[in-house]
């Protein structure tokens, strides 16, 4: 039996890549990237800081050429290789990334009346337009719908799905007027390869609309039309023309048309799996399941579980603390709502699994920030040089504590108006000794969100990270091992996005009957894992508290104590640390 | 009838500096600095960190050479001086400095046996080897004498006489039973202009004793032999060797004697006045008085008022809340204690007031760790560049506040381990922006002081600054101004030190009266001075109590609250002042 491949496309925020991988061994054959065309590499930006948007042609243009370089790539790797191997696709993307669509289900931008009106764009992730109407929305569903915000950590957020529909309705109501609807990117693309656009046909994924949509099987899907209604009479029509339901990527959306097989070169016909956000099947990719947290650290991070979805009676996927709590439901299975959490969706990551998504809102953006805008000691302040500096430095001996909210705290606080803080400052304090100070509250972070897992009642047994830090920066995964006692693993791919789409396209494309059997054969960790040093740990473990304390008595309304014997008990640290 | 003039001899922690004054108008004549011969910049260091210590025959050539020179130096820049005009001497030191000294007053380092043995030697301001000490002090006198405690903030420190003694009777006991008694330094030097030297002769300052030896004149001068002798025995037999009283600056400890006279070139017999502090006289020297607060900025501050000693019945001296406190009598006009002054003494600054001293641990060291450790932007992280930076900001615009304690807090707090905090980070937070927050940091550590004065009932009518900083940088003396709502006098002189020596040599010389009329007549302010702009007072008004929040609840015991709207309302400013 001849070998067969899938294709994973991985839209991200400059470039598209595409990934050619083998379907019984995850061996990675062929790979190629593209940047977008369209504005700053990919983002259109204008004088308004918070607009950031994208020009659809870059998608379809995006795919057409990786998806044919890497076959190209392919054929030199691997004697023999031909497209016709080829599977399955499967599709990740950044988001909520939704863009105006008009009745076939074709892109406002598409048109030439609204080829350069940016509002017709697809408004990026990081498109920080509606924050007014976060804030509406917010206040609105903690009124009158308090389930909807209990699965997205109790906020609605400016980067969300219908903040951005709404400010579209607000300050561009001829775009919105010609929309017949919005789709998110991770639903576009798989259609547009399948000729699935027309609002009648769409598939739209549980993932995208799940965690940023509010949509939920247990009150009918998208929110009802009388709270959208409330926010706008136009939104609440709108939700007619949006779909019913929603799928996991175990489903395909169609076949590749006949006319993306002549453009690409694949086979036609050849399932394209439901699409899901980058992150997710960045999860996917590491090979999660239930027990495991995937971590993916790069300027934020995405952090990621599973629990199994137990129908009926039966035994509880949730154990431990929150198993006993008034809104986990033991005899049922029903998770528990976790407060701060981003989003706990069924389906949204492994289909039969809850998707549990929770997030730190920079990491390497700190340290990027720390070396680029502050730039210390000239040359010698690289990330190269402070990392090395700082591996030197035994833990409590700076006599530092940062807190990372230099861009707000996703979780568990869901708190954008939080910023960072650095204290223990001497005057002989170095910039090297801050760096790690930077690094050791990144990984206190780290730390407050798996204990908030294992609060209610989800275990973690494992860590598995991937992204550029945990790929390049073995010091970070040592202090992040001993600041949280467990071992870090990490994957073995460094696409762990691009292969997850790639494991999507091998499940719908039959080469493995569930994603449990595609992951155990696809996925795989580096052989070295970086394992807690118990003397370092017993430091953080007297560190952390003082952490904790900062973190509730800023971040917190509830908290109310003295900090007295912070900085008393940091120098105390240094002076027992620096003696041994 | 001809001009006459006075030397000021001033004694800091690197050199000596002579100054030539004119007694009519305070017009600086003539001056020479020298370098002290001994140890590294003229400290004698070692392995332990916290040792600085001084050799004494620095003491004795510096004056000779510099006086020589002086006159020189005043016989160049005006017609017809003559050495002959010189009609009085003043001298300020480093402090507390004391010195072990034989049975004849000699310091003990001129004996041979002693010359390079550092117990022997000054035990400079900055010597901290007396740490523990230190805390036994306070222990005790916490336990059994706590009126000593409460003219000196309630801490007494490492840096003081007693502390010192005490660790050189513990760690170096062949010094401390050679020495036959232990002189300060600004003591020392007016007896050997004088030839007073000896046990039976030495005058002893009330500057010194007052404010380092817990001298007071209600407990019959040193603390008693008892207190003393549960710290040693031998300690307490010591108390018999020290002086009984103490004098102030209006007093001459005698003449110049017919060696010096010829060592220097003076005329035989000119009194010398009784020596004090260098920030003591730096007050005089920028014009002290009731009301007016003066601040020596440099590295640390020194901060200093005066309040009139009434005796019997009468007006009281302290006015406003202070008055009605159960520690003021505002019958007899005693002046209440002021928690957390690092000193409040009878005579201590001006003769017939109370000398009030208060400070902060690092100003200006606080912006040399800034540019010389952290190195921000390479070139233009100098502090000429980001002064210029930072005066370009808006108060609050940063959304950064901090605390000033990266050397702890001297004043009001009184405890050195307290740290260094910067909050408000973002990830564009830039090195300008930090510097701003820091100065801004030092500024309301000032207003903390100002406001602990008035609390207390001692108004500040008008402040007026001098030291380096004052001197040198416009901004930070305008951000002063912003941040108290204050204007921000300074000083005419740039040597107040030295010129405040010179007025006492000029009231024990017989060209003034008094202080008042010697002030009056010799001390000035430059044309210029710092006036708050209402509107960025307005915005201060709102950072301090945030300011003052943190430093209450870092910083005491008894604060118990949340800081959930610290980086909140940093961000809500932030947000008013970019609109604007």
């Amino acid at each position: 039996m001849s070998a067969t491949f899938t294709i994973g496309l991985d839209y991200g925020t400059n470039s598209v890549r595409a990934l050619v991988v083998n379907t019984a061994n995850g061996r990675e054959v062929g790979t190629a990237v593209w940047n977008y065309e369209h504005g700053t590499a990919g983002v259109i930006l204008s004088r308004d800081p918070n607009l950031a948007r994208q020009h659809p042609a870059d998608y379809v243009k995006g795919a057409e050429v990786t998806i044919r370089r890497a076959l190209a790539d392919a054929k030199r790797n691997v004697r023999g290789f031909k497209p016709g191997q080829v599977i399955g696709i499967g599709v990740d993307t950044t988001g909520s990334t939704p863009l105006p669509v008009d009745a076939n289900g074709q892109p406002l931008a598409f048109q030439k009346k609204f080829a350069k009106n940016p509002a017709a764009m697809a408004w990026l992730w990081k498109d920080h337009t509606g924050v007014a109407e976060a804030a509406e929305i917010t206040d609105l569903a903690k009124g009158i719908r308090p389930q909807y915000l209990a699965k997205c950590g109790g906020t609605y957020s400016s980067e969300w799905f219908f903040s951005k529909i709404l400010h579209c309705r607000r300050t561009a109501p001829e775009v919105f007027d010609a929309a017949h609807s919005w789709v998110e990117l991770a639903d576009y693309v798989p259609a547009a390869l399948t000729g699935t656009e027309a609002p009648d046909k769409l598939t739209v994924g549980i993932c995208a609309a799940g965690h940023k949509a509010m949509f939920n099987a247990e009150w009918g899907g998208y929110p009802d039309a009388e709270f959208l209604s409330q926010l706008d009479p136009k939104l609440g029509a709108l939700r007619a023309r949006l779909r019913p339901t929603a799928k996991s990527i175990d489903e395909s959306v169609g076949g590749l048309t006949a006319d993306w097989a002549k453009r690409t070169g694949l086979p036609a016909g050849i399932p394209v799996a439901v699409g899901a956000f980058d992150a997710h099947l960045g999860g996917v990719g590491c090979g999660i399941k239930p027990g495991a947290l995937v971590k993916i650290i790069g300027t934020s991070t995405c952090d990621m579980m599973v629990v199994p979805v137990v129908s009926g009676t039966g035994v509880s996927p949730v154990q431990g603390a929150g198993a006993d709590r008034q809104d986990a439901c033991p005899t049922t299975g029903k998770l528990a709502d976790i407060p701060g959490l981003c989003g706990i969706v069924n389906g949204s990551i492994l289909p039969g699994f809850y998707g549990l998504e929770a997030g730190q809102s920079a990491v390497g953006d700190i340290f990027n920030w720390f070396v680029n805008y502050i730039q210390p000691g000239g040359k010698t302040g690289t990330h190269e040089t402070l990392t090395k500096a700082a591996s030197k430095l035994q833990p409590g001996e700076s006599g530092l504590l940062a807190l990372d909210w230099n861009n707000g705290n996703r979780t568990i606080l869901v708190d954008q108006r939080l910023t960072g803080l650095l204290l223990g400052q001497t005057l002989y304090t170095t910039p090297a000794e801050i760096y790690r100070a930077l690094i050791e509250a990144t990984a206190f972070g780290a730390l407050t969100i798996i204990n908030r897992f294992e609060e209610y009642g989800v275990k973690v047994e494992q860590i598995i990270n991937c992204g550029g830090i945990a790929e390049k920066n073995p010091v970070v995964m040592q202090i992040y091992a001993d600041v949280t006692g467990r071992p870090m693993k990490v994957s073995r791919s460094a696409q762990t996005c691009a292969l997850g789409a790639a494991i999507a396209g091998a499940v719908v494309g039959g080469a493995h009957q569930d994603y449990a059997s595609a992951q155990k054969a696809m996925t795989g960790l580096k052989p070295r894992d970086f394992k807690p040093n118990p003397k370092a740990h017993d430091i953080y473990r007297r560190l952390y508290p003082l952490y904790r304390k900062l973190h509730d008595a800023f971040g917190t309304k509830e908290w109310n104590g003295n900090l007295f014997d912070v900085m008393k008990e940091l120098i105390q640290i240094r002076n027992t640390v620096r003696k041994t």
